[in-house]
């Protein structure tokens, strides 16, 4: 849960007059996400009005990043993808700034993202995540993956002397981990913008109809087939860490039908599979070790990942997570 | 902040088919109230829909307690008194179960609360408290304050011994308060429904204009006058502790306007006020030494009330408060 900036209704009203949405009428700040203050915001009066998200920017997101966020969200909006469309003020910015951070007013959608996924979430999350792609490949605004192999390296270098408190020898695994990927890493796959970051609190759903995607703060240029890897982890485990071949086959397969994978693609899956839940397990492990204690972000357990990792080793070919070739 | 349990889309949605306020399209969980985990819910459909607040009783509310609370707001809003309205499920009751707590619906009310109160939302928050101890007089239950008198003495026995931590000498202060109040606590002045926690942050305005007055969860019965004696505490000292003999005046101004204070409560005004200051001094006294360090619950200052104690023991009228006799 996040709201890390309160800001008084005064200083939001003044705010919002560099906005065509109409009068302020309430705003309350909401438990969801984990790196910026979020408001729930309601407008109203006689040019209309409506319900809008507005986000305060906080420290862990880079202020020059925010062109490629909110571009392309506007982009993939235009393109038909389901996701929020930054609000352009009267001066046609869409970044303003409140309370001494960068802060944007987004469109709320409508949808709730479901705290245990069906296959057929997973079918529609695999195709969402194909028009992603596909929408994606002419936005023109470029944001190299800070959280790709060097920068893993990076945050590895500050938690490997430790890495064993989450449970003895993690260290010497993830240290093979690494010789691997370093090894054996693609480096000519397709490439293009990804989300990043599509776990199951980034997608909403009325029922099992996908009503958008949201948060769009990790997303950035790299291998296509890395960003369905990460929705492997992030989608097809269940609670007992099991992988459930029936999600990853949905998964796959909706994916598939709007954008097949090539043979390299699917060939290097296991290993972005494997790569992909390393990330996760790093970020985890370091906010694990470093965040501070009783902190208002729960901390995840960087184990969950660890099991992943050990899964994805043994994993010989894309078949085993139920890519079916075309 | 408080959302203390999170629930499913699938139960919230099973829970609603037990009233009638179309589809859920959305809910978020809202970092507002100390007590409770409050969700704003979206829901939409033939029969219409809206915007309400899902309340989730945590263990600080009694269950016992919700029919006094629930019933007052239907109440007070059916008195025209601007307050959510609890909906009524298909059976006709207003207290469901979700997440294994007792769980509400109520409407949402528009207006945010004022951050730097003026002199105007003193006025308007006098008035609107009167109008609800006139509409509270003929609510047919009975909930008597459990933070009066005895209630303060059983905190202070649990706070008494470490009350120097705070600052040296509070100890031997609060002992003295304790004596005057005992000897001196008014035995027959006009008693009603009493908000008993009417703060800055439960009043919303759209504006000046005052727009609705929600958490009732302390609601109770007690004197009058005690009700206004905690809104001078709440709303008329500035953040450097002063009092604002202005604000005190048209606070006072507006209840006056709807409900003139007896000579007996104008003459009691001073002893109240010190004795709600007291009480809140008390509960932040004992939830700054017995709540858990980093706790997701803000601590609030004790010395802030033990500020205001030391003011209202020099009072020797209401007058200074702003009080004119009608």
């Amino acid at each position: 849960m996040a709201v890390y900036t309160d800001i008084t209704e005064v200083e939001l009203g003044t705010f919002l007059r560099d906005y065509d949405i109409g009068e302020l009428l309430s705003y309350k700040g909401i438990a969801e996400g984990t790196e910026n203050s979020n408001f729930i915001l309601h407008t109203g009066g006689p040019g209309g009005g409506g319900t809008f998200i507005l986000t305060l920017y906080e420290k862990r997101v880079a202020r020059a990043d925010l062109p490629f966020f909110l571009g392309l969200m506007e982009h993939l909006a235009r393109r038909g993808v389901s996701c929020p469309l930054p609000v352009r003020r009267s001066d046609g910015e869409v970044i303003g700034e409140l309370a001494g951070r960068p802060a944007a007013v987004i469109t709320f959608l409508e949808g709730m993202w479901p705290r245990r996924p069906t296959p057929a979430h997973c079918r529609a999350v695999g195709e969402a995540l194909a028009r992603l792609h596909v929408a994606g490949a002419d936005f023109p605004l470029v944001r190299p993956n800070a959280l790709s192999l060097p920068g893993w390296r990076a945050l590895w270098d500050g938690c490997r002397a430790r890495a064993d408190e989450v449970e003895a020898g993690v260290g010497a695994e993830v240290a093979a981990d690494f010789a691997a990927l370093e090894a054996a890493w693609p480096r000519a796959l397709p490439e293009g913008v990804i989300h990043a970051d599509l776990f199951p609190d980034n997608v909403f759903f009325l029922g099992e109809r996908l009503s958008g995607l949201i948060d769009f703060y990790f997303a950035c240029n790299d291998f296509l087939a890395y960003d369905v890897a990460t929705c492997l982890n992030a989608w097809c485990f269940e609670r007992d860490h099991a992988f459930n071949l029936t999600k990853g086959t949905a998964l796959l397969a909706g994916y598939q039908s709007v954008r097949p994978l090539t043979p390299a693609e699917a060939g290097a899956l296991p290993l972005l599979a494997r790569g992909s839940a390393l990330r996760f397990m790093l970020t985890r492990l370091y906010d694990w070790l470093h965040g501070p204690d009783g902190a208002l972000v729960r901390k995840r357990d960087p184990l969950e990942y660890v099991r992943k990792l050990r899964f994805h080793r043994a994993i010989a070919s894309a078949a085993e997570y139920g890519l079916k070739q075309p």
